[in-house]
């Protein structure tokens, strides 16, 4: 099935992103990687490369031009900002054009020249010396979506070939959990990854398993109240919206190889709940990828990177693996479209 | 080196403990496990073993004819209490017994005649009803151990091949967590670990990394305040100790393979945070440690499991662990004293 290219954005210059954009862009093949295109500073990049290298053609263009470009070379959508920064060295002056591309991408995917997202990891820190305010990557994008009125409610999924995993709750204190994790929190939550799951990744009748909030899932409410009175509930709302969903479970024992077999996602409550185990198992390959927004994203589940940035030894994996990701929910989607 | 025989306790008799005695001592050779007797009702186990076919011979002994038994009879140290309950069908009646075997295995250790605890899965439900007043199997060993005056601080490892971990704190609800989170106890139970890897793992200096309780270790109280305010303090007053302790690192990124070469053993801060590591790698095979009691002891990481008792299918990876372990750390611990 052929898909429209995928729309990567540049990250903060200063980052692995670019780096990772070439390396990827190398792999293409050995990957079966889809055709991308990354709306960058071509200079940035070519100095980059120069600098690390590597042998990487780049060729600025259109959207119209990336499927045919992308096999002999990387094809750069022009960003219109210098990105006159220093790999490992990041600067606010950069935030414009960090900006510009995720905006730029967002544009092209609704418009249909691209067909999903992939983005570059940014720092919030030097976005905000600039004045985004923005909470996040994932909250402007949101932004940009919700531009036709209805808010979306983006949800965060950690995704590997062997586990889908979503926290309910994310960047908050972890002494601030108990309050924000709501039945309906949970229930809206679960509701938005057993869509995903049917459209964007073909499964036709999604299993989700929701983690307990306490040790052993509060042990019939021995060790906390909230598995009983907060995340039961939620199990049964789902169940009656017709959803395969069960738990809650103990989180210890749902994320060994035979306990994830039985389901198509897991619900955790809160970060690290949700991390520990996808990290533990595909440190390098784990994939980010937002759902609830009216377009498919997914980015590399790593950050800027700086110390490690311009050196060459960051690894590839995940941002290929997003790559893959990306399309393979396009194709799920053509497929699979919601009613 | 030669141990002295190990003491393996009877657990709750109609949970898995029994027949997974009967099978691991079916594989002492094949998984080179060391001479251990189960104190126990050995009519009981005969039953057991006739009715799942299990070819073991039983053979009522001394502590003193232990080793020479072992290699054609499971030892069987007369409880002198009738465990007159079926597999899977818990009974209070059973209490009593239960309770005495570990009390007679902790006197055999402590008198020389075995040279480690192993003890099986107990029911605390079932105990409570007899009258047990202890908060749990750990508790009560603490109490029998600190009956000369000098109560004893235990610790809770969970160990496989891969990977040591500590909870600091354990069974307590999330939102008790950073309450009871103190630098005092953190530094208290580190202190523990450390002599514990140096004295019983034979690792001259032991190397700790310690998570933060909350999201990224709070990304620099970005995301809570405990990582700098509680848990950084410890660190410091760790290595003031000379301890080699590391951190607070985010706990996501601190269990993949690559990560856990770094240090001999992992604090983290409450229960989740330390078992679904170790139990997403080590699912069958893990084992639980009690470390600060005047003895050693193990045990399997699973419980009773009363539904599946009686039915020949508990995998007994787990005890063949704790056996095997526990004789290990005997040996390192002639090697490697105490000062």
């Amino acid at each position: 099935m052929s898909i429209a290219p995928l729309a990567l954005t540049q990250g903060d210059p200063a980052g692995v992103g670019p780096e990772l954009t070439l390396v990827a862009w190398q792999r293409r093949e050995a990957l079966s990687l889809p055709a991308f295109a990354c709306i960058a500073d071509i200079d940035h990049l070519a100095r980059l490369a120069r600098r690390l290298g590597l042998d990487v053609p780049l060729q600025a263009c259109d959207w119209n031009q990336v499927a045919e470009l992308f096999p002999t070379s990387l094809p750069v959508i022009p960003l219109g900002h210098i990105a006159a920064v220093e790999a490992g060295r990041p600067d606010s002056a950069s935030a414009d054009g960090t900006i510009a591309s995720i905006a730029r991408a967002v544009t092209a995917v609704r418009e249909g020249k691209a067909s999903a997202l992939v983005t570059n990891p940014i720092s919030k820190v030097v976005l905000y010396k600039a004045g985004f305010s923005h909470p996040g990557h994932t909250e402007y994008l949101a932004h940009l979506a919700g531009d036709d009125g209805k808010p979306p409610h983006p949800v965060m999924m950690l995704w590997c070939e062997d586990l889908a995993v979503v926290p309910v709750t994310i960047h908050v204190p972890l002494r601030a959990v108990p309050a924000l994790l709501t039945t309906e929190l949970i229930v809206e939550t679960g509701r938005i990854v057993a869509a995903a799951l049917k459209h964007q990744f073909g499964i036709d009748a999604p299993r989700l398993a929701l983690s307990g909030l306490n040790p052993h899932a509060g042990e019939n409410g021995a060790m906390g109240d909230e598995d009983q009175a907060v995340i039961a509930p939620a199990v049964s709302q789902l169940r009656a919206l017709g959803i395969d969903a069960s738990g809650p479970y103990p989180a210890d024992t749902m994320f060994h190889a035979r306990a994830r077999a039985g389901y198509d996602a897991a619900l955790a409550m809160y970060h690290d709940q949700a991390l520990i185990p996808i990290k533990t198992i595909a440190f390098d390959e784990g994939v980010n990828v937002t759902l609830g927004l009216p377009f498919i994203r997914t980015s590399p589940d790593h950050g800027t990177a700086f110390d490690i940035a311009g050196k060459g030894i960051a690894r590839p994996d995940s941002l290929c693996a997003a790559l893959r990701l990306a399309a393979r929910m396009v194709a799920a989607q053509q497929t699979n479209p919601a009613s």
